[in-house]
C-alpha cells in the first residue's frame, strides 16, 4: 500500500486553549475535499466516551491517552485520517502513541506562548487554575514537555488559523500524505 | 454508498465459552476474502485496552460494552467489518448498540446450551463461578438476558465451526452486505 492511500493520525498536543481542536476542526474539510476519510477524536469528547471516570493525575492522564492512541490506531489501520486534539503533556505518552503508530504518525505541537492561552482563556479554566480552585492543571500547577520533534510546531499567536491550516497541510505534502498540489508541481518542460 | 461499501457491526453475544471469539476468529478470513476490511474487538482484550479497573458490575459491564460499541461504530461508519465478541448479557445494552450503529447492526446469538458451557469450560471459570470463588458470573450467579431478535442464533453445540461461518456468510449475503455467491444465482437461461 503506498503511503497516500494509507491512513494517518494527526496528533495536535499542547496546553489548553492553544486552539488544538480549533485547527483540527478547520484541517478535516480540507482533508475530506482531498478525498479523505477524517475522524476527529478530541480529548475531552473522548473522556465522556471512553475515559468517564478517570481525573487528571500522571496515571489518570496516560490511560486516557493510550486509549485515545489504541483507538486512532484502529483507524488510522484502515484508511482513516484521524485528527487527535489532547493536551497529552508527557513526553513518555506521545512517544508510546508514535511507537503504536509508527510512520503515519504526525506530530503538531500547537505552541503559542503560555502568556496567550492565559491572556484568551477561553474556557475560564486559567483564571479558576490560578487562583487554585482546579488542580493539576497543565502549565500551571502540572508540568508540559515541549516535543522535541515533533513534524509541525505552529505557534497559533502569531498567525490565522487559515495559515496554520495552510501549514498543516503543506507539511502532509512534504511527507507524502497528500499528492502534491498542481501549484507545487514543476512547470512542464514542454516535452511531450 | 451502497450498503456493500459501508462497513457492519457483527455483534456476537453469549455466554462464556459459548464460542463467540472462536466464531469471529473464523469468519474474519472469510469476510477478508471478498475484499472487506476487517476488526476484531474482543471483550476481553478490549477490557485491557479500553477498560482497565472496570469490573463485572452491572454499571461496569454496561461502561465496558458502550466503549466498545463507540469504537465499533467509528471503524463501522469507515467502512470497516467489526466483529464484536463481548458477552454483553442485558438486552438494554445491545439495544443501546443497535441504535447507535444503526442498521448496519448484526447481531449474533452464539448460544449453545448453558450445560454445553459449563462442561466445556475452556477457561475453568464455570468451576470457580459455580464453586462461588468468582462472583458475578454471566449464566451462573448474573443474568444473561436472551437476545429477541437476533439477526442470527447458532447453537455451537450443533454444528461444527465451519459450518457456523457457513451459516453466517450466507446471513450477511441475505442482508446484503456481501455479494450474492454465485452458486447463490440463479442459473442463467442460456439467453445472451
Amino acid at each position: 500500500m503506498s503511503r497516500k492511500d494509507r491512513g494517518a493520525v494527526l496528533w495536535f498536543t499542547g496546553l489548553s486553549g492553544a486552539g488544538k481542536s480549533t485547527l483540527a476542526e478547520a484541517v478535516a474539510p480540507r482533508l475530506r475535499a482531498e478525498g479523505k476519510k477524517v475522524e476527529s477524536l478530541d480529548g475531552d469528547v473522548v473522556r465522556t466516551h471512553l475515559s468517564k471516570g478517570l481525573g487528571y493525575t500522571r496515571e489518570d492522564r496516560e490511560l486516557n491517552v493510550a486509549r485515545i492512541a489504541f483507538v486512532a490506531h484502529l483507524l488510522q489501520r484502515n484508511g482513516v485520517f484521524v485528527l487527535v486534539s489532547a493536551i497529552s503533556p508527557y513526553r513518555s505518552m506521545r512517544s508510546a502513541a508514535r511507537e503504536l503508530i509508527g510512520q503515519d504518525f504526525v506530530e503538531i505541537h500547537v505552541a503559542p506562548p503560555l502568556e496567550e492561552c492565559i491572556r484568551r482563556d477561553v474556557k475560564g479554566l486559567y483564571a479558576k487554575a490560578i487562583s487554585g480552585e482546579i488542580k493539576e492543571f497543565t502549565g500551571i500547577s502540572d508540568p508540559y514537555e515541549p516535543p522535541e520533534s515533533a513534524e509541525l510546531t505552529l505557534d497559533t499567536s502569531a498567525m490565522s488559523i487559515d495559515e496554520g491550516v495552510g501549514r498543516i497541510v503543506q507539511r502532509l505534502r512534504e511527507l507524502s500524505f497528500l499528492e502534491p498540489s498542481s501549484v507545487d508541481r514543476q512547470p512542464s518542460t514542454g516535452n511531450p
